[in-house]
């Protein structure tokens, strides 16, 4: 059968086909509903305090007693240049000014980060199935505790050594993240971001690494997904397709622009979080690019630009906010619920 | 039948797979040597003089009655800045001392460049039967003229407007290059570099363009070449899979980056000729990036940096001349003739 391969069975699902984590536009609805629908549902929780992660998890069980991920941010928490961030403050602040968005840009002594470890208790305590991870790998003994409870780990790789040293870590499995993915990069091994596209990635990696591997970067119909298969992924993973869904936190001007986004029409950035990202190009990052500042790291520039992004989406401003997407934005845009989105892909695969 | 198509109809061919134009490493024997097995083998002549152009098609001519494609570089020659000219022959001139490379670098009076236009008489006069062109479209008299002579057009796309405005001038094919590719960028349209990955370049591309595509990038395994088909290309050109052919121009140094060269190991840069180009990263590459130095324009920089390449392959040296190379280099290195690469793809795509 087509579906049933390594990674279904690993997974307990139906079809081997993961929602990504979407930080701002994956619902615990969406989560739910894709996982009902027999595929996997990608709760991000990444940066999220205890409590609130605890919250969503609740959240999505409450509505699917079927198997669903729950994706980390596995950084650690940089220092950082005081000065340099008091000037992207100000500059924060210029901005909000010009362009009417009345929020304030937080003091760098409010800033409040949290980390994967202060939620891996909390994964186990909920016997999360699927825990998958991203921008780096979790400690030792954090792997340790979550295979030891029966966990299911996907890391994140962008490069063919990012895939070795996952496999060598002893995770489950990997989602291969090509250059055609919407969102953050999940680089963590090179100081050059690797940028290499899904036909070399996978046959690259499948040549080396033993265990399934997950295509993610433009991946939205029958066909990106046999060529996924046929390059030597037994998964795929797919965001954009899901962020026009009902269950979708996206504001009515992001999902306008994916309808309409060309493929010339997203570009990496690091503006918005301090990380590397792929989003459709808009106002925000031509201001901050061409401000020649110094951007803060990752997650200090995303707290600092967070309540300016916050205030943008609540005026459906969408040139003032992320809006992460892969090269491919626009080929799935229809408004239909989640499980419709997947099992259209589906049929259409199955064709 | 999987090889009789649209693509191989029109081109007259066995197969539809193009041996990619790489100057500096196709030799017309190579060219012979793929038209010869049923593909088609491509004569890289952009910026050749008219003279070197004929030549180098009446040695192919001497060794293949099939069809084969001629390929031009479709530019203007720019405007440039003297003054950055210079400081940039100033530059050279210290790298060639550092690094023991006794050659001239030209002077800028002596820079002689040839364009498109003064080759077309040429090509119609040989009555080439297939004619490619990269870095934009000839003008509208040129591409009349080889179609009243029958001569089957090709163009080069990275992005889905510069397709639908091939189209619309009347090409046969496309070839659409993913950012996988190795070499020059043939891209035309946009100020920002196009930088899309097959996998969401040729189903978008598909979707609005009628006439047979193309597919180029990491192309060189049966896996490739069926994902390509998959995602609806009706043909796929490759490149870095001749460059260690017995045929190939390459320097050993050059050949032996290739066999180790992993998925990050190549860059995109303009150092070397002033265009955007794919290459396994190096000390030019590094040195030159470094320096802070304006880049004149291509064809200026080409010519500048031309000796100093001769000369760095002259000794072997793969650290001061362009390594051009996709990001899937490695995966095909062996050391066969050109006959023996084409069939091992096609055999492996038959299985």
């Amino acid at each position: 059968m087509l579906w049933n391969n390594e990674l279904t069975r690993l997974l307990k699902v139906q079809y081997p086909i993961v929602q990504a984590p979407m930080l701002g536009v994956t619902s615990p609805e969406m989560v739910a509903a894709v996982s009902n629908a027999g595929g996997l549902g990608s709760l991000p929780v990444g940066g999220l305090s205890p409590e609130k992660t605890r919250e969503l998890i609740h959240k999505v069980k409450q509505l699917t007693h079927k198997p669903f991920a729950v994706n980390l941010f596995a950084h650690s928490i940089p220092e950082y240049n005081i000065q340099e961030a008091e000037a992207m403050r100000a500059l924060l602040k210029q901005l909000k000014q010009e362009h009417g968005l009345a929020t304030e840009i937080p003091e760098l002594d409010s800033l409040k980060f949290y980390t994967y470890e202060e939620q891996i208790p909390i994964l186990i305590d909920e016997s999360v199935p699927v825990v998958s991870f991203t921008f780096g790998i979790p400690d030792d003994a954090s792997l340790q505790q979550l295979k030891q409870h029966g966990t299911i780990l996907i890391g994140t790789a962008t490069c063919v050594d990012e895939a070795i040293v996952l496999e060598q870590k002893g995770v489950h499995a990997i989602t291969l993240q090509g250059i055609e993915a919407g969102g953050h990069r999940g680089s963590f091994l090179h100081d050059a971001l690797p940028q290499i596209g899904l036909m070399a990635l996978v046959p690259m990696a499948a040549k080396v690494v033993k265990i399934p591997l997950i295509a993610s970067g433009a991946i939205n119909s029958g066909a990106t997904v046999k060529a996924a298969f046929t390059l030597g992924a037994v998964g795929v993973q797919i965001g954009t397709a899901f962020i026009a869904s009902t269950e979708s936190l996206a504001i009515p001007a992001y999902k306008e622009a994916l309808a309409t986004a060309q493929d010339t029409d997203t570009a990496l950035t690091q503006v918005f979080s301090g990380r590397w990202a792929r989003g459709i190009h808009n106002a925000f990052m031509e201001q901050l690019e061409n401000s020649g500042s110094t951007l803060p790291p990752y997650p200090v520039l995303n707290s600092l630009t967070g309540a300016l992004r916050a205030e943008a989406q609540k005026q459906n401003n969408g040139t003032f906010t992320n809006l992460w997407a892969g090269q491919a934005a626009s080929m799935y845009v229809r408004q239909k619920n989640s499980a419709e989105i997947l099992m259209d892909i589906i049929k259409n695969t199955e064709q």
